[in-house]
């Protein structure tokens, strides 16, 4: 239950049999929709010169009513097409900001659809800017467009455009574009966001996450590289790999709370990880209890390693409303305080007069573990052992998450002992740095975890870069 | 993952403090959306001689907005309210069937929110016909409705009305209904549905599940007795009883299926009875395995019980996707195929080369079992052991689920054997009748089991009962 | 552009072709629009044993897309169909008082659309309430739903039932009713409001107005008479008369503003009595002027009367804003000062410097006519003469107009040279009793006038009838 | 009754008091909704250094809820606001094309929206194109805005830069946009488009029509010059004349159809105007007959000036029904042929056994007037004479009506005998050349009359021009 967000997910797929693409990629964003629920988007090549495309607030259901569906193959089943679902920033409505975004160029009508966060964007921007450039969104993707439309002037192909601009762009990207023949996939070289790729019958598809290619009936191949440019086209499929560093730094969290627990992300199974960091814990911080519940549902699967490791008995302690969405009324103050029962409530007999170990992927701003805890000890739980699969985060994202500043970090603030004294627990207990580097259970897993050491993967060129986001997004919106 | 519907919830509140009743219906029917997804309604008696509602189809959190919440309460805060919640027919469109129903009769406004199902009701519409009755709904609250007016004219007193009327009433009912100056709450004399008491400050609330109340933060008090009226108003609470027959007929599937697994429902702990029917399976169908997983959500309670008595490990097997909704579109038959994957993803390698015991509350029509096995099976698992913590499904219901005929029932038509081979399990097996006795872990708990034994706790009138519904959804729609 | 709001439109077809009726009775509605933009609704006898029907609030095109529409001739094209557009009353929100109601009795499913207002209605629901009866509506039609349910148990048929009932049915009323078998259409014995027969192919259509026979592409036959009760089936048409009376007192401000100038109205065109009303004023009220203009749309007919009687150049004084909806904004005190002119703009070059005779229908409460008169003045017009096609507006009406209050007619509380002092004008004249009795250029047309001259045609029963409608409103709503 | 769609209708004004911007754009647009029916929008400089805007397909009171405006002011009442009313094209759902457009560009943040159409759009698209531009609308105001910023970095200031491109412009457009400190207007040198100059307090407004100004309470000053740029700041208003030629081609059509009639174009009166052809027409085309009509709305001024040259009396000949929307359904071929009666129903007593002058404003492609004819004669009309106000429709147009091939231009392939046969009437006159430059009743009024005459008052670069909308619209849409 964490106070992350997600930044985005991203789906691409190149017809080679007669799929109707626009229901593909609707099939594959539904099984990404975790990645983002703000907004979401599908643009489709007919093969008739143009990108036809439909994008607007809401859940993947919502938006893409049947008529909507259809009106996106009513001028055939689709030459290549992308889909994109974005998570909630702070300002709700900035319709133009959402994605694919479809745009016309020299050689024709391109569309993009981009998960990550650069974090030179300004710097770019502005240098655009002074050269008569006009940007009618906020969106990573317009900016990747505008720098690729450039390019494209002297270049071959897209793809050569694309790999000589990819050393211009510093932070977190992982984009799919269609042009008018071909479906371009691409990885920053830190790899700090997934990609991956899959097929179904002969037709190539490119995921954020593997669950999507499984929902969509199609088999996962491998993932795509940090740096690789991936083609399809019809001639198949080429891979370009000149930026590819032979390093990578995908975000910790993929493993810890953003990915879908059924993804292969790099080479490891997200909800393996999540086992393994509760069973690494278990032998980091062990505690007499009776039984081990986890915060429903990224607590879930930490919950069951810790549980099996140390045999203390696994439970459902809360049950989670499933019916909550974005327009759930919470006016009052008051309403506020009972929010977390409203959203979760415990199952009484199941830890009344109970030792608890209740497991948590994260503490951020602390208020929410203090909630659940109360929870519990009104349920009648006499203990409550709090365990968190991962270490403390202290220090700001620039690469996609939305904690951009320190200000937000209880664990900035406070001592571990305070921190327990204030969520109101009996112990609590964080994963190590060393358990972290073991829940891959391989290893050459490199990641990014620079939430939790500091360390960056790249340089953040802008001091002023906390105020990033919020005056991106201001710039521009509806 | 039953093919069942629910019936109904329903909630009511009698405001002895300055609560927002419009707020309070709307959290506790929020917390009873699991017992029904296509409309709801709230009516609020503002103390003005009229009763205010608003019904709409569509969930909670979608049907009140903060400016509808509001408009409810623009007239003072509420003398007493109720709220209704509504599963969904084959029928969609029949608006005028939501509830509350609000109505003028010779006493001024009152409003009713019925859950159950009334086994004569063609009977006693057809009596009022004859004398010149109406009817603007297909549903079991304006029969209600409709008799209550007729003998009021004879009372003192509307609960009077009530208990008179409450032998001419066959089946399920538990309703809730708004007069003047009263909030009454009636459960039918074999108390198929369930329906309790509780208290939010000096307020009482009564409601179908204890996980309202607790939602709301209120205190659970007790279950409404089978046969009995409760009164609420100025003066308190009174209850009624000339009704109550000192039996209990509770419908088995709240506790297998329906109700939720935080709910206290006729004193047991419904997530404590599917945890007991898993252990108790588990003792009548051991097996070796390497794994027990659940079918999401209501096979997770048996699945763990079911690991923790025979010792094989609990695994986390799917992820479900939370987003489907009602819009959700699935317009072609390859896609019905894929429809279990898109809803559920195996976690491959919490299957793969494992010898899998696979828990489910039932199996109804037997297509859905086989869809899971299959996924299974396509993930890798090397035996699948499918475990039903629930007898076959004998016998049509006439008490308020949907299933009113045997031609929809798998075990009507094969034997255990024909039905293992069927959904391609390696072995299959049934919670047994006496198994079933024993899940509530208290002697006195007495259950209509009808759908498993075929014995009906009433006469059933009516021969040709199994086209009721459909004769009576057809009757008037809109 | 009176103040006075029209009660309702009714509209019925009976299907001795094949047409599909649901898009027929849309046609009509359309064309009958004027007489209510708050709701409408199509119930169609689709042969099944029931009514299908649509309704909501909103215009006929705004609720009626191509997909509802469709929805309700997917069962056929129906056996018989009935549509009814509802005005806006005070308060906006009571869903239920929309229609057709459609309802279930002893001899199957019927639908009823009512245009009037019964003065007996509190009455006969008190009657009813104590035998037993609930009301889910403050509708007309849910009232003579009931009694004729009632009468019909002791009847050979509907029309029988129908006619018995009316005597007992006090006040303004033109209903049809769809039967299992036949389409039944009823104007009361004074013949308040206006209903009519005409014909597509071999199908009989009754409708409030002959415009919307016309606009279906209908032939009109003739008027029903006032207490005629028409009944069509497959076996033709039949005209039941026992409650005629041979009298009519149909409302005169169908003539002066509420029907549409292209109907015949009880054999007078619309557009020919308003224009003779004009004439006649002009001889009543001469002038030395320059131009005459009419207020659009309701004065322009009279407007030209007055014109080529007096031989003074009609012109274009005003352009009426043709997209104001129910939704245009206008929150602002400031704003509603300015209301007239964002409706109503002048066209200044028409009027400058001129002596200017302006027409309208009627003054109620005054206000408007004040705002009109300062918009000349601003354009310049140099005189400003007010002409009135209908007397001063002195009495409540009792017969579904939404004047039932002597407080909001201005004519009660001032003399006519206070108005036009008020108002602003140069002078004012109203059309005279006797010039209103020549209006329809035949002498045996009756109406009722009692608004101007107190003759109410039927006893007011009801001391408080001016609250009767805000007390019906209030009874039960949504 | 043209079959000619208008292009668009802007507005802009300058904060000098404390006025509600958003309001004030609200009621300003809606006065011009008459010339863009198919989306709309606002945007607002509220001095945080960014442009708030909303836009969507709807009228303008379906698109600004009260909700809505509000947010547009919340961050305060505005410095300056612009707005856009857009007409329906061939293609609905180009979401992107709807303005004003907001973007940000070197200088921060501007917005713009223009009427018009620019005839070397395809050709300055390219130039940009091969630059690097990139394109996400198919618009004039996105063309603009890109050179208008590659501009600006070589100027001093905003008015500058545009000054600098307008000779790069060909073809018409009136435009007003917002930038940091600015409201800046322009109308092209030809001024085919018109654009005047208000006040509301010490608040400058400039509009498209003064109809605008009026209905915000405002007052009108004067038309702005073809060529001029106004630039309104702070400091006030600035006049830049280097483009004006001292010529002038307003489209001839805005005084003959597009205008509302209580506007003044170029310091005509749009009434005035029409009248004046109607009086005209009579001279040149007398007939003896008994009344004359107009075809509502855009008919009936030219059928009064018609009426009073020839004596012969004025009458209202048909009812418009005013409740057509976009949403009316006519999805059946023998709906189409009925469409007319449904829209426009004769009154029979008006025209029936008379000799009728039928006057409307233009033929385009003849069906329309071929079906008014037919109804007049089902009325029982003895004669129809029909008379345009305007001469034969010849040439395309290239300046933004929606006729750009002489493909549906019915006097391009008839003799106006063989016309008049067409549409059955018994006499056709058009207003003669002759005739049309007298209208505006003084001499220096220049008009652009290439539909008339093929007189195009710019050069028409592109051969293809034909093809330009079609191929615009297609290259990007939603």
């Amino acid at each position: 239950m964490s106070a992350l967000e997600h930044e985005c997910g991203v789906i691409g797929i190149f017809n080679s049999d007669d799929l109707d693409l626009a229901h593909e990629i609707y099939l594959g964003l539904f099984a990404l929709q975790h990645r983002g629920q703000l907004s979401c988007g599908i643009a489709v090549n007919n093969g008739k010169g143009q990108c036809d495309f439909i994008k607007d607030f809401g859940l993947v259901p919502e938006v893409f009513t049947l008529e909507k569906l259809r009106s996106l193959s009513e001028k055939g089943r689709g030459i290549a097409a992308i889909g994109h679902v974005r998570y909630t920033p702070s300002d709700f409505s900035e319709l133009s900001n959402n994605q694919p975004l479809v745009m016309r160029y020299a050689r024709g009508s391109i569309s993009i659809a981009c998960n990550g966060s650069l974090t030179n964007y300004l710097q770019l921007q502005n240098e655009l800017e002074k050269k008569g450039a006009i940007f009618q969104t906020a969106s990573d993707a317009e900016l990747i467009g505008y720098m690729i439309a450039r390019q494209r002037i002297k270049t071959e192909c897209i793809e050569d455009a694309i790999e000589q601009i990819m050393p211009r762009l510093e932070g977190a990207y992982s984009f799919t574009v269609i042009s008018p023949k071909k479906l371009v996939a691409v990885r920053d070289p830190n790899g700090f966001r997934p990609l991956c790729l899959g097929k179904i019958k002969n037709s190539y598809i490119t995921a954020s996450e593997s669950c999507a290619i499984q929902s969509m009936g199609g088999t996962f191949i491998r993932d795509i590289e940090p740096g690789e440019v991936v083609v399809i086209d019809k001639n198949g499929l080429r891979s370009h790999r000149k930026n590819c560093k032979g390093t990578s730094s995908l975000c910790v969290f993929e493993y810890i709370y953003f990915a879908r627990p059924d993804s292969i992300v790099d080479g490891a199974s997200v909800h393996l990880c999540r086992r393994e960091a509760g069973a690494v814990l278990s032998r980091e911080y062990p505690v007499n209890a009776d039984v081990v519940i986890g915060v429903p549902d990224s607590g879930l699967d930490a919950a069951i390693g810790y549980a099996n490791e140390s045999g203390i008995p696994y439970e459902i302690g809360f049950i989670k409303n499933r019916y909550i969405g974005r327009t759930f009324i919470q006016d009052k103050q008051q309403e506020r305080e009972k929010s977390v029962q409203i959203k979760l409530n415990p199952i009484r007999c199941a830890v009344e007069n109970k030792r608890v170990v209740l497991v948590d992927d994260s503490i951020v701003r602390g208020t929410t573990s203090a909630n659940i805890v109360n929870l519990l000890r009104g349920a009648g739980a006499k203990d409550v052992h709090v365990r968190i699969s991962s270490p403390p985060f202290l220090n700001p994202c620039y690469y996609g998450t939305d904690i951009s500043s320190r200000d937000y970090l209880i664990a900035c603030k406070l001592s571990n002992e305070e921190i327990c004294r204030q969520i109101g627990a009996d112990s609590l207990g964080y994963l190590s740095f060393n358990g972290l580097n073991k829940i891959a259970g391989h290893s050459n897993l490199k990641v990014c975890d620079a939430c939790f050491s500091g360390n960056y993967p790249t340089q953040i060129v802008d001091a002023g870069i906390n105020d990033k986001f919020s005056s991106k997004l201001k710039s521009i919106k509806k």
